[in-house]
């Protein structure tokens, strides 16, 4: 049996779009003589549709593009596809929909397959939307004389002999296997995450060995506001035998189950598959929001400098504006950075003074300011009249505006909220600001397109005179593992300081930082997801008295 | 049996000081000559507390605070508190916690029951934390020879008799009823919303009447943020004789199980529940927040002129600062009516005109503003400088910023990001335009609070000249209940053109203008949550292509 690995790139709620889509590589897949061409999970309607799902109508849209599909595609292929379905059992008590998968075959459509793990931590919330299926080993369809069992994502995230901690009692490729599954076909949205891609070839790998079939990932690729889908689809059998994933780009695969499999899965290094991930999440949520290039505040510092670059990557650089917006406190070298920045880009570039506007505020707030020490007020003033500034330019010229911060700064709250967080999207706002620097070497691997003096030079706000981060935090390199440790494992301060070394007190003071700024996060701008433990997924509350000493 | 209703007010992670009142209300029980105490839903802890449930560190605090608890109760009396508890399945594939109930007697403590129905909706993740608990008709203890069963919130919530419409199978109230309970106890954290008192009186009486035992339902009052919990402690025989709740209060309130109960349950009418959720949500928020001061823009207009009335009535008078920031296109009675409005309320006021800083930022931008004429830019860079002017006065003097933004607006997107929707809270976020009106109308009702001008003027966001909300919308009246259909009941465009008797056009382009501005509801302040459908609650894809026609 052929089958096409039908990797796309879908947009939730755009169901003439996506339908046209499922159809063309439909047809691609019929010419390339496939039996059976596999989608994602939800690709008719896209993922994640969120509480969309809610809306009668958007399941009526939704059956009707599916119908669509059935009726365009070509009929002697048998089509797997991702969908919505109606729990029949739900007057009884229930959730309405289940996430499903249909046969499209024929010109006609039912669904054979229904998700019985629905994630629901980190970013994900299934539960809130789908009824979980009870059964899961009826999940099988028989395909050219083959019986094909059906998971849907997490379905496949259970295997009790390769995770050591499992969520759920269940694991359904087990069940689908027991009940006669010759080969399981895993229908996916999985978002990627540093590491992820291996992991997921590990993973498949293992199920293939142990269970004794041939295993097929097909994910959903392409961003979606906060959540990069990589595709990264597999085919994996019990020798071993594999495919190689094709990674943020959209793909079509043919693989015959009854041919040889020779090909190792070899996973893209760090730098290179953050960089993928981030290029595809600004192209992708500048492109949905129905914008064509952006603006960004350039402060001859490392983050905007990488959020420049990666921008020009993902949108050209005809596309992308920087501004900079120098103050009585910016060093000599902040304007010329972000100058040989633009340069070496190709980019706009424009130098807007703050000093006459700090002086139009000092004027108009003298009045009411009784205390006139510099504190913090005056910080975040500049921070404010600068993301004034660029939001001003934005609307103007119909750019959308990019936040710089990265995820050390956003932890301890090293940002002034309508200021330097102003903005549509952040596209490093998961990276350690040890990251940063990483990914920008990588980035002048072949040639200097970040400054060297951006990466080197020791990083400052510049909100106040010879300001440094290191005045009130340890360099970067001591601090992200603590970090790391507090926010991404939950590790408490005690085991933080024992781990890391750092003196507990001082540990204790940073994870009081960190659980302090949540409202600056509750309002912070949309965050690309690039770990498993991003701001996004992780929801804490905006005002509680909890610390660790 | 003498039951005491604990209706207590706790703060999330306050492990110390939760114990304390328990321990203090559990003293005034006794005195009182209680058999028994009831405590709200995870009282020792906190609700709700999100991610805090992944640290391991918080569970241990959590339990050394229940502990404590139980040393320090007064020994004789038994305690049923809300809490936390180990999975102790966990192992085999499950979440690690349980949502529990302790019996605290004699010194020591035992869990008695578990949660089944974990809410997954709105504003509800409880699916992300804890396990259900399969088996709800265990949830029984024997105390002073009575069986009480335990239900713990939503448990009380999924009647079939009751509810046309359930999301689950099981109902724990039956189950425990049938396992032989004489009396059922519903330890809750159960938000307000407008209309929740009477509802719950209703559901709890039709259950006391159903199953023929006596409900006792314990309620946590206080606001968390955005939730606000009013408390409303309920008693109802089966004869449907009941105790009067008390709302937004901390109470302590004894039945005897021997004894009659007459009154009946009267529910506060909707202004007066409206300003009680929004006051004690202003004064819990500045108080957890760890200040006790707030600045508001008052622009003559309605929308602020009610925030600053309800935050005086939440923090008093010498806490609220309003500042009026005139610009060349406010019209002539906006500073006065803000000015007669602080007067009114015995506010501190101050005017800063915005004019200069506009002449600034028109000179530091002219260069790279070729279009001159007058459009968006111009118009949100007005909101921005007074965004920005009001950060600055409420970070010198320690303020809390109150964002003043109705339901109505925020729908449709009629507010500028990083300028008027700049703040810490927002209180009014969640009642209609309509609803502000007759808020403020109400709180007039015993002499002129509000100026009548801000009441009666045209709605004008005096962002140009002569510029009316009527300019692009239809009146509020007519406005509200389309976008409450869309909105709240997610009704289609076809059905709510077919209910409200507007323009099937019209409506469409309304909910175009609703799903085209969730990226500002996505950064937009934390908001009391004062409707079964509050944005916090309503989570929809930022970017997407779903329109109906």
């Amino acid at each position: 049996m052929k089958i096409a690995l039908c990797q796309i790139d879908t947009t939730v709620g755009d169901f003439a779009g996506n339908a046209a889509k499922i159809v063309a590589f439909a047809e691609r897949a019929a010419a390339a003589a496939a039996d059976v061409a596999v989608f994602p999970e939800l690709a008719v309607c896209g993922y994640p549709p969120e509480d969309l799902l809610l809306r009668q109508a958007f399941a009526e849209r939704h059956d009707a593009a599916l119908a669509e599909i059935a009726a365009r595609a070509p009929r002697e292929l048998d089509l797997l596809v991702g969908c919505i379905a109606a729990n029949v059992d739900a007057s009884s008590g229930a959730r309405p929909l289940h996430n499903a998968v249909a046969h499209v075959h024929g010109g006609g459509h039912r669904i054979v397959a229904r998700k019985t793990l629905l994630p629901t931590y980190d970013v994900f919330d299934e539960s809130r939307y789908f009824e979980a299926w009870r059964a899961p080993e009826s999940n099988i369809v028989e395909l050219h004389g083959m019986r094909v069992g059906i998971v849907i994502c997490e379905d496949g995230w259970n295997d009790a002999t390769f995770f050591d901690r499992r969520l759920y009692a269940i694991d359904p490729v087990e069940r689908v296997v027991a009940a006669g599954a010759e080969l399981v076909v895993n229908v996916s949205a999985s978002p990627w995450s540093a590491g992820k891609v291996a992991f997921r070839g590990r993973m498949v790998e293992a199920a293939a060995v142990r269970h004794g079939v041939p295993m097929v990932y097909v994910n959903l690729v392409g961003g979606d506001v906060e959540l990069q889908f990589d595709g990264g689809s597999l085919a994996v059998k019990p020798t071993g035998a594999a495919l190689q994933p094709v990674v943020f780009a959209e793909a079509l695969q043919v693989v015959d189950t009854a041919a040889p499999w020779t090909e190792d899965v070899v996973a893209p290094p760090t730098e290179q598959a953050h960089h993928g991930a981030i290029v595809q999440g600004i192209a992708a949520y500048v492109r949905k929001f129905g914008f064509d290039s952006c603006v960004i505040g350039l402060s001859g510092g490392i983050d905007s400098a990488l959020v420049a670059t990666l921008a020009v990557d993902a949108l050209g650089a005809d596309k992308v504006v920087g501004v900079g917006m120098p103050s009585s406190y910016s060093s000599e070298h902040s304007v010329a950075d972000a100058r040989a920045l633009a340069q070496n880009l190709g980019i706009g570039f424009h130098v807007l003074p703050i000093a006459p506007l700090q002086q139009a505020f000092d004027g108009v707030l003298d009045p009411v300011f009784e205390s006139k020490e510099f504190g913090v007020a005056e910080e975040n003033l500049q921070s404010r009249i600068r993301g004034t500034l660029l939001m001003a330019y934005a609307n103007k010229h119909g750019h959308l505006l990019l936040t710089t911060g990265n995820k050390s700064e956003t932890a301890i709250g090293y940002c002034t909220l309508y200021g330097d967080t102003n903005g549509a999207l952040a596209p490093i706002a998961d990276l350690w600001k040890t990251e940063v620097w990483a990914l920008a070497r990588w980035l002048n691997r072949d040639g200097v397109r970040i400054p060297v003096s951006s990466i080197e030079k020791p990083p400052s706000a510049e909100l106040r005179p010879d300001q440094l981060d290191t005045d009130s935090l340890p360099p970067y390199d001591v601090l992200d593992p603590v970090l790391e440790s507090l926010v991404v494992h939950e590790r408490s301060v005690a085991a933080t300081a024992e781990l890391t070394g750092m003196a507990r007190a001082e540990v204790a003071r940073l994870f009081a930082m960190v659980q302090n700024v949540e409202f600056k996060r509750y309002q912070f701008a949309p965050t690309l997801r690039l770990s498993e433990r991003c701001w996004p997924g992780r929801r804490m509350p905006v005002a509680h008295r909890y610390r660790e000493a």
